[in-house]
């Protein structure tokens, strides 16, 4: 079985835990199939075990650099750290670092008193937030090889990146409190179909809009185009427009920069590219 | 030999290895010597190495969103990763989780186009920015136990702190490119003769400004008080005083959020406590 057929299985097979258990507190339930994945992947004895160990203390102050914005503006995952992010984005620390955001961002939200006055909004960005386009990264050196806009978007338009569980967790969890969901994207109007069916196919329903860019932006320098004029400029429209964004989630910086940034805000990790 | 007279003789040789090489590429000299106490504080097969590659993930998906400001408002380090915040602390992974972050301050302040006027300044925190307070944390619980703020001013008023070795030599290099320091810190106006001097002793000399809370502060509520508007409005006054903050960096998130930021801002790890 390849490894990509694998994947979607053991995204499948974690979106299926998470709909079992819609409110869990963040147990390491649904964890264990991506062992054998781990095994394949990490090289654990002899000289090549002491380069991966030596890699992952490096990859590792890399990731950390990355996701607390330390490390701006990259372009593509350092070569020698590769195997080091497939590792971790198949194994079980980007689960239990997902969780751990999201068991906040609930937490949260439980707290909010909230006045249900139809106008109350968390904010959720789409890709590597609300769908993972893990099965496409994992073919493409899990963000190591320079972007493609061409292939990528091709994956796009197959309409069927996974959800994120823990993603789809808050926003089960928010709809019973009566807290719409926004969806804003990076993603292109031209792009609006494709991704509604696939948001939908992948459990979220009910949203309240989903905000896209222009469609001329499709044209644009894709993923290192910066994102925060556009999102804060959504964000501040939706405040125009009455809205209150009690929350706002991405796993980029660029979703959460920028005011309005929401009552708070939460950061997804994602160490296969940058968006400034 | 104690632990935490081998921590400051750990740190003392970290300090001498940042002075013999100022510039040094954040290649990982002078890890070494802390492997000994690692040894001793993990707990590495049977029963009990399980146990601890567990916390493990736990633990570094907790410190993962506390560095990435997910995770906020905390009290003290969860019981369960008192070791594994005393192994992050004194092992290898902290050193080069800040070289990562001040090897990219440092390439920042490389690529400045200063103008040398005697007015850039580059804002630093001064705990766990730099001087380090872990020969104090390492004897109560590495933040596990609660905040003891007697035990601490007394520790502060030894004078002891060694410097955080990374910072140093940023420090160092903005020295040499022109930018002014200036120390920003939550330590109160009665600490300031004690504070000056063991930064001067630690190798830090020639900052334009070493700003202080004012005493009274000293009877509040310890380090969970929060610090942001204190900081972004001290940061307010140099920039009214005609000061241009190119740079900012802190451990705390509320060292380097809130208006004016800053040209950039630099995060430095620190899972111990949290100040708001």
């Amino acid at each position: 079985m390849a490894t990509t057929t694998r994947l979607l299985l053991l995204l499948a097979a974690a979106a299926a835990a998470a709909v079992a258990v819609p409110c869990c507190s963040g147990a390491e339930e649904g964890l264990a199939p991506t062992t054998a994945i781990i095994q394949e992947l990490r090289p654990r004895q002899g000289l090549s075990g002491q380069l991966a160990a030596r890699a992952g203390i490096k990859c590792g102050s890399w990731r950390l650099g990355v996701e607390t914005h330390n490390v701006i503006d990259w372009k593509t995952v350092p070569a020698e750290c590769e195997s080091y992010v497939g590792n971790y984005m198949l194994g079980d620390r980007y689960r239990h670092d997902s969780q751990v955001v999201i068991n906040e961002a609930i937490a949260y939200a439980n707290s909010l008193s909230l006045c249900h006055n139809g106008k109350e909004v968390w904010v959720f960005d789409v890709d590597e937030t609300s769908l993972s386009n893990l099965p496409y990264y994992a073919k493409h050196g899990f963000g190591a090889k320079p972007y493609n806009a061409t292939s990528f978007r091709e994956y796009v338009f197959e309409g069927s990146a996974p959800a994120l569980p823990e993603t789809l967790r808050l926003y089960r969890r928010l709809h019973v409190l009566g807290v719409k969901a926004v969806f804003l994207t990076g993603r292109t109007e031209d792009q609006r179909a494709v991704t509604a069916d696939n948001l939908r196919r992948q459990g979220y329903y009910g949203w309240e809009k989903l905000l896209l860019k222009p469609a001329a932006a499709a044209t644009g320098g894709g993923p290192q185009e910066s994102a925060v004029p556009f999102k804060a400029g959504e964000r501040q429209k939706l405040q125009d427009a009455g809205y209150i964004i009690v929350g706002n989630i991405g796993d980029q910086w660029s979703d959460i920069l920028g005011a309005p940034e929401g009552g708070r805000t939460f950061k997804l990790p994602d160490p296969m590219y940058y968006i400034g």
